[in-house]
């Protein structure tokens, strides 16, 4: 049966680099690898330009009847006087928060075409294949009591709330697990149970729920000393599961160690299988328009969305090695742009990989 | 009138990098250069070994009484069977409770003749010198409510709360702001202001607070972004300023990115001027008694002790100048060491310092 996908473009860039995912889609759509149907909604500013919200509910209705969501990128300069409800980025976290999507999957991966766009020496980071699991819903990002209260002095303090269950980190565990089975079988859980009790219970949590994964070998270690080993030897790492303001600050640290952040595509699914795709970057208003900029992150994030949502890991493969030999040909959009290669647009560069993807 | 120093050496190498450092101090005070009293105490697992407990009674009042302590380093193997309550950190901890030490000052410096440690490569790093200003004593490390319960459910659910009040925020920033003014007056605050109602506070009193110091050009980021920004362009920051565990995080990053961290000294700094002094490093007891430890971290935090505690800038000064000059002579202890240099051992090293600092 045909698997429905919701193309949301958004702002900025979004439509671009969209255009060329949905090129990609089409391509393996037409020799027969996937069968997928697509539609389309508005999300973020181009959805408050057209009828003054972020999130309409016609988008919202269509993404939960959808296997999966692609994004673009939301947000920019024009939207940003909008009250905190109707920004662009509202949009995202609706659909998030709607979705019940707890689990983001944040691959850190240095194609070794591009090893000399990070800021570290090569033999630290070539072949860098790292995948990021960060609870999504749950954490100080959410958690009650929050705000800022006035003491009877007069002062303020202000208050947020780290809050996990067992059963919120276990789900988050069984997916870092089964993804794990799927590459090396190493996961390295983040916490900081020696200080944090919250974080204490989901070292325990982690470790009961691993019994289940025999042939998964399971570390721990303290936030700290992660954002340490990521940058003094990256590579030990396979697959990382941790909180969600853990996971938010160590996989924009590990995104980093790439060098080139238009690359990384991302997942955040639900307990369902449905997900929503995205590239990490944003949606860069200043070159939006120009056709410049780099449609891979987006590419990469149907593939993401073909192996984790749609069960096409086949084809999620095929945009994975098209995407590699589009490096090897030196093809390089701006942002990561070097000496000897070939310069292209976002068009040129979808354009690629549909002929990658068709072996010419 | 003289001032007083409490050393607490502390178990593995603490011994042996603490007696380097006093070699220093006893050449600053024989040239004239400081007035100061040592006395020694017992802290850590070689406290918990003479008199049960890693932070007597006398320890504690010796340091009280004292202008500055001096720390080695704490823990080992021995100890971690231990209790809690007993273990050689709870010393440390409890010194920086009582102390009320709720500044906490980690530089991250890369000095140009080890650039070639760093995992990140020489243009990136060399020249790097940050520092980062931490809050010591709030946060969500001391928060409450605390601690793991059982939901009616039968589900356990744990939490940690960060606080912060308006007072501890002020004075964190104040610590910051006087630092940059001697240095580059550039302060970079760092938060989660679009998602912690509790940072968005601290962004506002820090605002506020650089109110007061027109000199100094403050700027905020998120701390994801700050994340990011450290292994992207670390020298675009001069002093950083952050809550405990923000703070925990991002100076354990910004040590690794100078790849030397038997280099890096720290300080903790009360109200009233008092400080506790250490190398950020640990006790190392797999190399402790073997006179091969780096004891340079230690020289600088006394380096550090004579700038923040002791109003002895020029003697400060002086050590610096005199490590420099050392790692120019090619002397690198074993955990620095790198074609070409002359391997010494750690008396080795502290006797070059007191030569150095002498002119030789
Ligand atoms: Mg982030
Ligand atoms: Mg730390």
């Amino acid at each position: 049966m045909s698997k429905k996908i919701l193309v949301v473009a958004g702002d900025g860039i979004g439509p671009e680099i969209v255009a060329e995912a949905i090129k990609v889609l089409n391509a393996l759509q037409a020799d027969g690898a996937i069968d997928v149907t697509l539609e389309e909604a508005l999300v973020g500013g181009a959805a408050y330009d057209a009828v003054g919200n972020p999130l309409p509910e016609e988008t919202l209705t269509k993404a939960k009847a959808s296997d999966a969501v692609l994004l673009g990128a939301v947000g920019g300069p024009k939207w940003e006087s909008l009250h905190i409800s109707k920004r662009p980025e509202r949009g995202l976290l609706g659909l998030r928060a709607e979705l019940g999507l707890f689990a983001n999957l944040r691959p850190a991966v240095l194609y070794p075409q591009l090893a000399a766009a990070s800021t570290l020496k090569p033999e630290i980071v070539a072949g860098l294949d790292i995948m990021i699991v960060r609870e999504l819903t749950g954490d100080i990002y959410f958690g009650q009591p929050r705000g800022v209260e006035t003491l009877p002095s007069g002062e303020r303090r202000g208050i947020n709330t780290m809050v996990y269950t067992e059963s919120e980190v276990e789900r988050i565990c069984r997916v870092a697990f089964d993804i794990a089975m799927k590459r090396g079988k190493k996961v390295c859980s983040v916490d900081k149970a020696n200080v944090l009790e919250c974080t204490e219970m989901w070292r325990e949590v982690a470790t009961k729920t691993a019994a289940e994964y025999p042939e998964i070998s399971l570390s721990h270690m303290y936030v700290d000393n992660a954002a340490m080993q990521l940058v003094r030897a990256p590579k030990q790492f396979d697959v990382m599961v941790t909180g969600n303001i853990f996971g938010d600050i160590l996989s924009d640290c590990a995104a980093m160690l790439t060098g080139s952040i238009g690359m990384l595509p991302s997942a955040s699914l639900n307990e369902k299988g449905q997900g929503m795709y995205e590239p990490i970057h944003g949606s860069a208003p200043d070159i939006a328009g120009r056709g410049v900029a780099n449609p891979l992150a987006t590419i990469l994030s149907v593939g993401m969305m073909l192996r984790y949502s749609l069960d096409a890991p086949e084809a999620a493969d095929r945009i994975d090695a098209a995407v590699f030999k589009v490096l090897d040909q030196g093809l390089r959009t701006a942002d990561i742009m070097s000496e000897g290669m070939r310069q292209v647009g976002t068009a040129e560069m979808g354009d690629a990989v549909v002929a990658a993807l068709a072996g010419e």
